[in-house]
């Protein structure tokens, strides 16, 4: 089977495209953190951006490449979590509808912010399998346009553009960590980067809890995992065939990070840099926490993902 | 009695000076915020300045200005909050002794965070007299300069610098509202706007459960309140005849804020902004969700004190 991997050109064209719809997200250090770990980090800090996710790039990317009779009939996808939200908002602006699979358990918080940004909310049993099938009812009956959350060649694109904003402002870095969950935003991330800095290093950073990412990059095949149990809820999902073979070809390593390595993490950002992180993004750092050796001296990029919390229920 | 009110002029001659030893602190604001409330907000984030609070451009201002005999003996003051942690860096920067009287029973994170700057503390009992009268007896072993927190013509001076460089950044301000506690920050904020814009109204945010600013400013006589009871812990403190010369001459209102506002308008900006403030900095935005009549349509510069809070005891 083959696929079409995107090309930096394709990033590029993609940066372009939603550059004035999205927000470009400011790239902030911490000196303290620094001395802490005896390197050089600097944060792009897309918990800043439009829906508090990098999501909203793919999104946005996705959407405005419908053709007339595509946007029209709207787009749909099933997902709890921040490409929901992304979705919603980015159909919104488009003036589309967006058609959103949910499982009836998920937090109220979730269901109001897709609710919120004038989508349609189906419920679903908590299953892949009904999640499945009910986005294939709502498909059929509308005509929508499924966008994956990241096995679709536009969405990484979009994913990729932060990176790409990134190494533009911040030019000399040694290594750049990402979080790997489905693995779009680690796809876009690597293409950006092995593009514009060939010699940087290109890490992953996953809970341990959820390391189908690294079994599969380890192995060489891709593995997926049963249901993970870890804090950082935005990395559940398993990679596809398509960022599997991204992340396989560009990638010089997977890290993984425990979970009160990811809590710590999480911790020391919120109270040295006074940002409000959610916990998949403390992954990166977690694992540089767990892996100082590696890190130390060395000038780091980390994609901070997203910032959607629930404040009701915080880990510390 | 007269006291050395200090000029605009004063205010810029700080800013000279302690200009590359602090950070310009961003100003952000929410289109979700404003959409909600019907204005146009900018806050200046001095939650993202050195020790997570505008006081370090007080204590900054106040040890540079130091005789080389008065430095040589050092700094001292009576705090827990975040004026010990900002003249315990300003000192260590400058490389003079801190001494720092804080009572018994402060929070462990805040002797962690005076003692990681390296300042010595004395512990007294946690009323204001046994603070005064250690800190006496602390001044008569050591020699050291007492910086007070806000009652302090270097300190005001300090502590208007955020809104001038907030003023400097946006010059169409309608207002300008910020936290009252003791006064500092109140009195240089409003001496650099006066001066600025001299159209502009000024206004301070109070918790209605420690509203003695609002009640002295409104009777035209300082009246000292007894203990407060609020989550705005960095707001107990009562003006001093300085700090309230200053805002009776300067201020065309005092507002105050229920607790519930206060918590609300925090969570607010935690969730939208994805910033993390103490209570103390919400109350201006919860005073104006409490008269949004007043500030409909506005242009508002709102000074975000500071970032320390205790993750362990979140009022969400």
């Amino acid at each position: 089977m083959s696929y079409i991997i995107p090309k930096f050109s394709d990033i590029q064209e993609a940066h372009k495209r939603i550059k004035s719809l999205i927000h470009r997200t400011p790239v902030l250090s911490s000196s303290v953190i620094n001395n802490i770990l005896n390197c050089d980090l600097v944060f792009k800090c897309e918990n800043f951006q439009k829906v508090g996710a990098f999501k909203f790039r793919g999104a946005t990317n996705a959407v405005r490449l419908l053709n007339n009779n595509e946007a029209k009939k709207g787009v749909a996808t099933h997902s709890s979590g921040n490409h929901a939200a992304a979705l919603s908002l980015a159909a919104k602006q488009l003036g589309i509808p967006a058609y959103i699979v949910m499982p009836e358990n998920a937090p109220e918080i979730k269901k109001k912010a897709v609710s919120g940004y004038g989508a349609e909310i189906t419920f679903c049993k908590p299953t892949l399998e009904s999640r499945e099938e009910t986005l294939k009812v709502v498909q059929n009956k509308t005509g929508a346009t499924f966008i994956h959350p990241y096995d679709n060649f536009n969405v990484i694109c979009g994913q990729g553009t932060a990176a790409k904003e990134l190494l533009d402002e911040k030019t000399d870095l040694d290594i750049i960590i990402a979080p790997v969950g489905g693995g779009g935003l680690m796809s876009g991330t690597a293409i950006s980067a092995k593009s514009l800095r060939p010699e940087i290093k290109i890490y992953g950073a996953e809970p341990l809890n959820a390391d189908d990412a690294f079994r599969s990059f380890t192995k060489g095949e891709l593995i997926t995992a049963g249901p993970p149990n870890t804090i950082a809820d935005g990395l559940l999902t398993s990679l596809s065939p398509l960022t599997f073979k991204i992340i396989k070809e560009n990638l010089d390593g997977i890290f993984t990070a425990k979970e009160e390595s990811i809590v710590a993490a999480m911790r020391l950002i919120w109270e040295r840099m006074k940002i409000i992180i959610e916990p998949s993004s403390a992954v990166p750092l977690a694992a540089i926490i767990e892996n100082q050796d590696v890190f130390k001296g060395k000038k780091i990029g980390i994609i901070i993902s997203g910032g959607n919390v629930d404040l009701n229920n915080l880990p510390f």
